[in-house]
């Protein structure tokens, strides 16, 4: 019934709980992405696959994992659908296999669970179900943003809109070990998203989260307010905000990529003579893709839970399922969510024996 | 000392004033950009250029302007630079060109004010000596944004980072007006930037902003909210926001363009034979930057003044300079303060005679 009490002591091979139904392209896609994951010999893991059991045992012929025993299939009879109302679907669809998937992780049977379906759903289940780290208020959604030749985390991409300034300096501590842990940096730029750099310049709420973080620089390395157009510079590895602004610029940003992509693409169809230019520079075209796009980092954890719960697009095929799950067993193989703990007891013991503060002046 | 009384009976040929001395490129660059607005026979206009006389005056022969009637010389002997700090800038430069600028406007020697310079003092020193409108509290900066095949209104882009939700309804009223006079929409449609459309969904400001949009239907064409996805999908002609998101959102996407447009154009020259592909492409290339890097439609005005005021980028070349001073002199020709006056009246009358509600149930 209750999750495993020592999260710093994993077994040597973790166990991720995979959502098998959700996702625009059906269970098929999320087997071959998990097949794929496995395919790479250096993994040392387990998976849970939730979802109709008749379906995934073909599934699993199909991928020629039958019998492999890194893979076990759980079945849930009911699927949650993209575009149903979360509280409801988790209220009606007990046997879903998200919400089947969660309660693997919440029995401590695996540690962490990965779905392409309802975010919402996926969201209000975990923190309903896992609940957040005592210390921490609300849980912040992780993403990577690729640019050239770099990349960061934005955190929070949706996860609580009306963020508090203490939420902030929280997504701070996520958000540094989110980089960490996938990124490989050891001391990863913090910079808070806000619309000017000088002192007193930006919302209240962005102006007191800086004071807060200003506060902790022994727990994190941030480097101050960053704006808009310093994102694609390669200047922070972490980029703070609330989950409104993050999830505005989140999509956004990906709606600008397609549009471009496709305007481009359309306007080098044309005629044959751009036809032809377009072919060969098309290893051009090839790099930009492969250094904007990478199947490697799809999946954003909900961070700051007690246990390790990720989404990814429900679009992915194949390839960005299995860079999902990389990304997760990474995740649990860094400890990420003991980590986290440790931060906010730091956190917690530093700001205890409050100084009497002399006030300015005086 | 007093502005024109009636802004609904402009002059014939109404007057711009340009801070001639601002923008990083100098005023060389203003001016040839004024020329080049002028050149076009169709422009009925007078354009005062403030800035140092005998610098303006040898940059008037240059351009072939000594003489025309259409263009005069203001003498201001300082400038603001652009990383001055606005406020202490507009209190020890007093005869800078941007505050001399924006005093023809308060003067009624101009109409409006048009500035390349720093943008904080040019929205603190036109709101302090031009005043919001009556009914109005914070002015706006209002943005176009192109996409493929399709432009929107991006309001507001910075001036307000702590907007209420009647700001926001009075952001979209602004911005309706703004499409309508820039982009001919007789109609544009509204949406209020969002994280979700369902009912219920976004943060607590939004929501609230939201129940204020449904409720003024009359005075616009409101199509509720709308997430960052859609954005360019051309499914709204005006995207209404606060100043922080706006900000954000907008500096992030030029520096994304900035940097898939480096990027594509580096792996592009990386050798021969891509070399050769882009070359015979090329006119791709061109149709996408012409699409999407309008000259045009350069000039950003902050709404809601009792004056036009008009900050264009501090890195505009001529061609874009030219494309602010058409955009200004198109917004005095539409009397978009006035129409944006007529607007805020019309709110505060069916806001005064406030009918008892009944409670829902009762």
């Amino acid at each position: 019934m209750n999750a495993d009490p020592s999260a710093r002591s994993l077994p040597a091979a973790p166990v991720l709980a995979v959502d098998a139904m959700g996702g625009d392209h059906g269970p098929a896609e999320v087997v071959a992405g998990v097949a794929l994951a496995l395919a790479k010999g250096d993994l040392n893991a387990r998976v849970l696959l939730v979802g109709d059991q008749p379906t995934l045992e073909k599934l699993l012929v199909e991928n020629k994992l039958r019998g492999d025993p890194r893979v076990e299939i759980v079945h849930a009879s009911q699927v949650i659908g993209m575009d149903e109302k979360p509280v409801a679907a988790l209220k009606n669809k007990k046997d879903s296999s998200m919400v089947r998937a969660i309660e693997l992780v919440k029995e401590g049977r695996a540690q962490g669970v990965l779905s392409l379906g309802n975010t919402g759903a996926l969201m209000a289940g975990g923190t309903l179900k896992l609940r957040p780290m005592p210390g921490l208020e609300r849980p912040a959604l992780a993403t990577i943003i690729p640019s050239r030749g770099h990349r960061f985390v934005l955190i929070d991409a949706g996860a609580n809109p009306d963020a508090e300034p203490i939420h902030l300096l929280h997504n701070a501590l996520l958000g540094s070990h989110y980089a960490r842990c996938i990124l490989k940096l050891p001391q990863p730029r913090v910079g808070l998203l806000s619309i000017g750099t000088e002192e007193g310049k930006g919302s209240e709420k962005v102006l007191a989260a800086h004071a807060l973080l200003k506060d902790v620089n022994g727990l994190l390395n941030y480097t101050g307010p960053v704006e808009g157009f310093q994102l694609f510079r390669g200047e922070v590895d972490v980029v703070v905000c609330d989950g409104f602004t993050g999830n505005i610029l989140l999509k956004a940003l990906e709606s600008c990529f397609d549009m471009l992509k496709s305007f481009l693409k359309d306007q080098l169809m044309a005629n044959p003579v751009r036809q032809a230019g377009a072919w060969l520079s098309r290893g051009a075209y090839a790099a930009v893709k492969r250094e904007l796009n990478p199947e490697a980092l799809s999946g954003a954890p909900l961070l700051g839970l007690n246990r390790l719960v990720i989404k990814t697009h429900g679009s992915s095929t194949r390839a960005y399922v299995a860079g999902a799950v990389r990304v997760a067993l990474a995740t649990l193989e860094y400890d990420l969510t003991g980590a986290i703990r440790a931060d906010l007891e730091k956190l917690a013991e530093a700001k205890k024996p409050e100084a009497p503060k002399v006030a300015a002046g005086a």
